[in-house]
């Protein structure tokens, strides 16, 4: 069964609130590459991995270095704890915009009932000068009902106060990992639908990866579609709808993977691409270097306004 | 053992506090086929089973679609979660009336402990002009005890603001499963008569299957009755009492089915019908033929004044 | 070992505060038999057991049946849960007095675990004119630790708004099947002192079932008691010290079951009984003759004033 | 390894605030045998145990009896659950003081993993006239982290409210079944230390017993230490610091075990005894007899200034 | 796998809102050894352990032993639970710091499932006039879920009341079990840094102990690093970022490996130690001897100015 794209999705900044707009219109248009795209900084894997994500670099394990990498680059933002954003970020307030992730966990226990409860919230976002709110979703867990309700409260919270949120849609846990896994395309393109239905301004997806083996034991039509990388993030795009989609990078890949990655999410109507280990765990000089090239790869392949 | 239906309802609307009745009626005989019945459109797929269900139909999968074939072929109402509310109904608010599901999960784990935790709120749906509000109960699921204490407070709530209350009146779980099933007679019309007890206004039903082998299962004297398919759903739809009764469609099944379904449910004394796949499936003038055909079945079916 | 009766109770209605000595006054002496006593119709069927108990009289599936039995026949109060007392209550506002019954559960999964969680509080009560507040407590029930904290706040509330508390004490759960099982004596009677202990007002105890087998299973001394049924009555009633105590029905019985019961616990210093299916599977003729015979057996056995 | 105590403490009433002062005080002078001590009628067996404990002595099913005994017989205070409160306390308001037993559950489910969840709150206590609050901790409970989080709340509104506290120190569950159980030295000193940790102000503990063979599975040093009754209980008495001790009595013993454990208590330093089955399982004349020589124990083996 | 230290901390204090910085300031330079350390005395163990640790020195069993310890050897602060805050604090305020230690648990249940719920908060900490918040956090428990969201409103309190945040930051739990152990570098590394990412403005930190057997089950690197334990614990206290590290000293151990604890803590950057059971083990002037040389070395080793 071949699948074809029907939507162009219309303006999100157009449908926000004033609060919500002007914050986002700051990422897409005021800091970072601009021209309605999204260049993030995630400095998270301190909590989610422990230090070891920093090894391979050991300057990057002083969260100063990424926050400077972020602010001289020219970052549209960057996306951390509450520990760092407080003790770390007022002394680069004004210079790049802060997204406050607000619920995390390490990884020592197994997730197969994945479920980050919330370590912060939007009122702290608010009270450190964030310009946007940034949540886990474990898609699929079998603590969804825990996860739910509370992204319920982060979601008010960022209407109340007009803070966009950014939502980490990852498929996790015992039950996705029976039906292809947490990177499959049927899991990306369900964990992006679920973002968009529970309000998510924003979506930070991982690519899919396309594994017929894995793939026989997603429910159907997933088990038997054939389509490539670029085609099924171009679906997975689609599913978050109106919400901007940017890329996750995960692990280190070589350089021609990464602006690949760039290249594929822009042009299935993604927003921009959300790459830590791949850019800080470079000496800084290497790490500039990169950073440039995913700056332009962004640029010369926007197809979407925000 | 035969049973005879003794019961005609009286009027449900006469019964209701202004604002219910005010939004309620609005629904009956301002939107959709009117005199006293209800055409519903239910989006809420994506999130309950992913994007799959949108495949057979690729432009369904923009939310768009189905926004726009509720306002412009004259629904009653249509059923979404908050993420869609937020970002697709603006732009048809006012041409079709919403009604806002406020809870909802994934199927990706398994549902022997099924419960759906509350995603949003009755204030959002004031807040979002909705004339009603949605919510899954699934009965008799092991998680009961969590379902109806979370019920309470979306009850108690439409009671403050005056929001009709629909519940989607779902038998699940592995305790139902070892009695027959969730879609036995049993099952349903304990489901049926468990809504109207908690304070549902209007109640969502599937439509009870008649299986002699399964039946055996059931409690008596469910394990023992003959009954057909029309006496069942009018048996269900009666222990609804004085909330009126819609019936869901499910998967996709044929044109007659879709209609005979139609007239039974509305020769049972219900209000109407909540199909989804069976219409947003098809393509945009197959789907506004389908649905001229269900408004016509449905208006030259009435039994009961709501 | 035999136990000899020495107390008598000191009045109830004497130590109660005007709220609650007002509205209960109302159901013992202004509606039913009055002179102290108390006839009360539970309609709760529908959700603890489903619509199976409606079709041995399938008027009674429609709940207007027994409400207007309630009324017409001189019931005390009726009983049942939010739902009917918001649609169907009102019909009959002011013609019986109402207990609204503000737990529940179905009985779909096993009740090893029993635990009914509250769909209705209080404030719902008072809103909708009710004269007493039902609430189930599972005695040894392994979640008892829910159980008895969410009594806690139901009998807070009763305290602030003045309004009686009748709790249904059922023992429940796999620890008292061990033990000789839920209608055993000891059982029984734990829970007639538990639910004076946690501030009942009125309980609603079932007949205790003397088996010699079973009661081998029970704690010293109640392993080696040799009792008939209306001295196990009695010491039950006894143990609910001045709370007052309805004795519930159960399933149909016959006839002369039905009175002989109400006979011993009046005989016993009961008060009255709550008996439903032996009462509204009946068709109306001849509901209303053994309605007859229970009020004059119960007048005519009074033993205790409230 | 053998103890020597080192430590005098010092007066407790002196650091206490007005309102637990005014009230701790009228306990330990004002009633009661005077000159410091605490003599405590405990009547939360029917809810701990049922009412078999009642049948030695059946006039005292009637908790009348208890509450009669308490103020004929010159009762520091008398301690029950706010049923019994509510109903059998104000017949006595002022006769003798009232401790508010605010947690509680009944035997019947197994106590591997012991809670005891709040039925009353601390503003009941105040709204009753009480003097002090009572609370259950089960010590070392595999459900010590919802125990010790209900405690605090209990704490901090008798803090608010000048309210002395009183705790039921209680080692339980299948941990400490496997190292000893939970009346042996080591247990028992554990839960004197963690009752005063807690912050309370009097702390009632089971005598510890001796038992070399259990004692092995104690971790060390009390898997080796030797010794006897008097020596541990003047240990756990030293581990309550400058909370004052009561010991518990627990099922009926002979008379002269009675008083020996009035004067190890009291030599250990300890403040009095709360023995309840021990009294009110006697016929009135015998209870009044054994108390008197109770009261006399007492007083004339007080070692501490409170 | 070689690692290099590459950054030098940022002063802290400068970071602090006026309360935390002047609370945290007087813990640093007007108690204690000054000069920018911290030698912190805590008194936990009656109830992380129970009394056992008290039987080497029985003077020790009185509390009264410790404050007066703490206050008449000038320490930076004590750190105790609740019960002695209010009951022992008292006499020696003003004379020594408090910091309230806001959570804890017995260890008589096993802790694979480690969760230490709070028994007190920061308002507490307030109104007893306390200079810092303790809180216990188990890395990597299975039940980190619930201690990250109770920690996240213990931070949020000192915020409000501009009290430091000290972390114990303890890996534990069945995971980590299985991942090396909960005292290997992996394990004390991962906590260092989920505490600073947390918001603790001071860490405490068991030191590291290098296992090559044990350190194979950990995740790479750390499963093939060699570093010995000066350079681990340099390592560690480099994870914590700009939080301030206090090194705990667990069970007693001999004079030398005492100093030399105090030694690499401070060269490897941290700011102080912890030691309980090395110091109150002792008899009086043994105490006062070996806390002289602790506060020599820590004064002699400053690397870091807080």
């Amino acid at each position: 069964m071949e699948l074809k794209s029907l939507t162009e999705q219309k303006s999100l900044l157009a449908e926000l609130a004033p609060g919500k707009r002007t914050r986002l219109r700051r990422l897409l248009f005021e800091f970072g590459p601009g021209n309605g795209t999204l260049m993030l900084l995630p400095i998270d894997q301190g909590i989610e991995h422990g230090p070891r994500d920093f090894f391979p670099n050991p300057a990057s394990k002083d969260p100063d270095y990424q926050f400077r990498l972020a602010a001289e680059a020219g970052y549209s933002a960057l996306a951390c704890q509450i520990g760092m954003a407080s003790k770390y970020y007022p002394d680069y307030a004004g210079q790049v915009p802060l997204i406050l992730k607000v619920n995390g966990k390490t990884d020592v226990p197994s997730s197969d009932q994945a479920l980050s409860t919330c370590n912060a919230g939007v009122e702290d976002a608010v009270r450190l000068g964030a310009d946007a709110v940034g949540y886990t979703l474990y898609v699929g867990s079998p603590r969804q009902d825990a996860d739910l309700a509370q992204l319920r409260g982060v979601r008010e919270d960022c209407e109340r106060y007009g803070m966009p949120l950014v939502v980490w849609a990852y498929p996790r846990g015992e039950a996705i990992d029976k039906k292809g896994g947490h990177v499959s395309f049927y899991a990306i393109d369900y964990a992006a639908r679920m973002a968009m239905e529970m309000g998510a301004d924003v979506v930070k997806l991982n690519m899919p990866k396309i594994d017929p083996e894995k793939d026989k034991d997603a429910p159907a039509p997933y088990n038997e579609m054939e389509v490539d990388e670029a085609e099924a993030i171009r679906q997975c795009v689609e599913s978050a709808g109106r919400a901007l989609v940017v890329l996750s990078g995960g692990s280190r890949v070589d350089d021609e993977t990464v602006l690949t990655h760039c290249r594929e999410v822009m042009q299935a109507g993604g927003t921009g691409v959300i790459f830590g280990r791949n850019v800080w765990q470079r000496e800084w000089s290497e790490a500039l270097e990169i950073i440039a090239q995913i700056k332009e790869t962004l640029l010369s392949n926007v197809r979407r306004t925000p």
